[in-house]
């Protein structure tokens, strides 16, 4: 049941990040190989790096190749639907938040079954959650999302830190990724819908870098 | 016989991606350890990528540093010849082919000989070939070609896709490897003298991201 | 003696790598998590490639979480005292150089430790010292450090180098990791101050690469 739950977050997350890599293809109007490309890499990217870095190689999709098939069937159905929607960025913006949200969560749920530390779960999760999203922005040109003004990290981080804490509280393990996963995913949501933001970094004008001289 | 094909065009691929990466340094102007360091980093990319994610580790080029010595003095012979030929640009582009075709059918090879999938060795075939320039073109700050709207990845995923049905198919490796090459760098360099592209994804113009309301 | 040096150098080079991740951050003005995943993976970014390079795996951080928080409390320390110093760029590229220095070292002790060949070693070293940095500015939108036209690399290059000539010829490790350590920033900081460089590859004027037609 766990597991079932656990794999089933899983691929929801693949799916959803391969979908948001496919919109960015999409917004960029790349042929369907692009597409393929894009999705794949941003539906696997998070939990490759995850993988590499815990040493459980050959890495996830080598051993389940059907993530591969999933992530370009996907891909290739955003190709010829995502002109349904009326707004694609919109859309993606949503689309990352859920998977950012389930894959704070499952990364985070991996590393405490690797044996992790706390402390390193909680960044797992952050890793698997953001990576996918910062490879897709950095291939795609784009700013990564992590470092738009907007809570974006820190809502996979939120929701990292709670299902680690619930675990080690002894909290049921569906309950603690429901619960992680809500959380990151309302923290998110609510951001892109009223604008959240942590305070920035203020500098004085003066110290301002790349200042013209007049 | 086969190991020495297969070493040979894995060399070679070596050699006309380190050529690649130091083309993008002569036309940065980069010193010569620019030249170095972005033409090794290109011709060891993508196999450096492929054997972490089959978890062969260390890396090849950890194993046998002398793929090492080889990229730094193609690189410096690149740093002292670049001039000779009239367009920089054209002869980037036309290497560039090459190295990926040897790519694509060598990263699948190895991906097949590790126990892969066969979609997975197609995958691994991609990556080796396109990762490598993927990393030069993201270091040197121009657009990645596997996002252009050329016939790049394109040219990989055909190559690499017919020399693991052929290898399925129980055709000899040798046979094998040559057929993928050849494919995948007639496709592409077709697509570079005829302008080859496949059918881009058209968004309906009122739908365009970015648009400015006016 | 010899692991309390090398550990104690390896945490000061990650602290100054944080910081130098953090100082970005700050130039950008992002939020306390941006600096803390800026900072945390300038930090710890080129012993994370090394690591996995060499198959030393699960990485060093997942082994010692407390590299983790030492970075976190880096990053959360620079976000509220960045403010003092009057150029953040300056003193950004002078933590740059001594992070630098310290992996050039550290990164090539490591591969020695690990059995690799010397040639390897010096790659190590080089890898460690500037993928850090390469990652922070790809994040960051900047053009990678190793890029632009200074001494960079070269510094890393020169003074991994001499640690692993000096190792080879047998002079005591802590010898050799200071004078390593003292050649690379010395390099470097000459290098900023003094505007030091190695010649650049110049084309003809007429084959820059995209020229406009008249």
């Amino acid at each position: 049941m766990i597991d079932t739950l656990a794999a089933l977050l899983d691929w929801l997350g693949v799916v959803v990040f391969a979908t948001s890599g496919a919109l960015v293809a999409s917004r960029k109007q790349m042929d369907i190989v692009g597409f393929i490309l894009l999705g794949t890499i941003t539906g696997i990217g998070g939990g490759t790096i995850r993988d590499m870095l815990l040493g459980q190689l050959p890495v996830f999709w080598i051993v389940a190749p059907s993530y591969l098939i999933i992530c370009a069937i996907v891909s290739c159905a955003t190709f010829f639907l995502a002109h349904i929607p009326q707004s694609r960025h919109a859309l993606l913006l949503r689309f990352d938040a859920l998977g950012m949200a389930l894959f704070a969560v499952t990364g985070a749920e991996k590393a405490l079954v690797a044996g992790a530390d706390p402390v390193v779960a909680v960044a797992m999760g952050v890793i698997t959650a953001t990576f996918g999203g910062v490879i897709r922005d950095v291939l795609g040109g784009e700013r990564p999302a992590v470092l738009r003004h907007e809570v974006y990290a820190t809502a996979a981080l939120v929701g990292a830190a709670i299902f680690v804490l619930l675990s080690q509280m002894g909290v049921a393990r569906e309950t603690g990724l429901v619960c992680g996963f809500l959380i990151a995913a309302t923290v998110r949501l609510g951001a892109l819908q009223w604008n959240w933001s942590l305070p920035r970094y203020r500098p004085r004008p003066e110290l301002l870098p790349k200042k013209r001289r007049p």
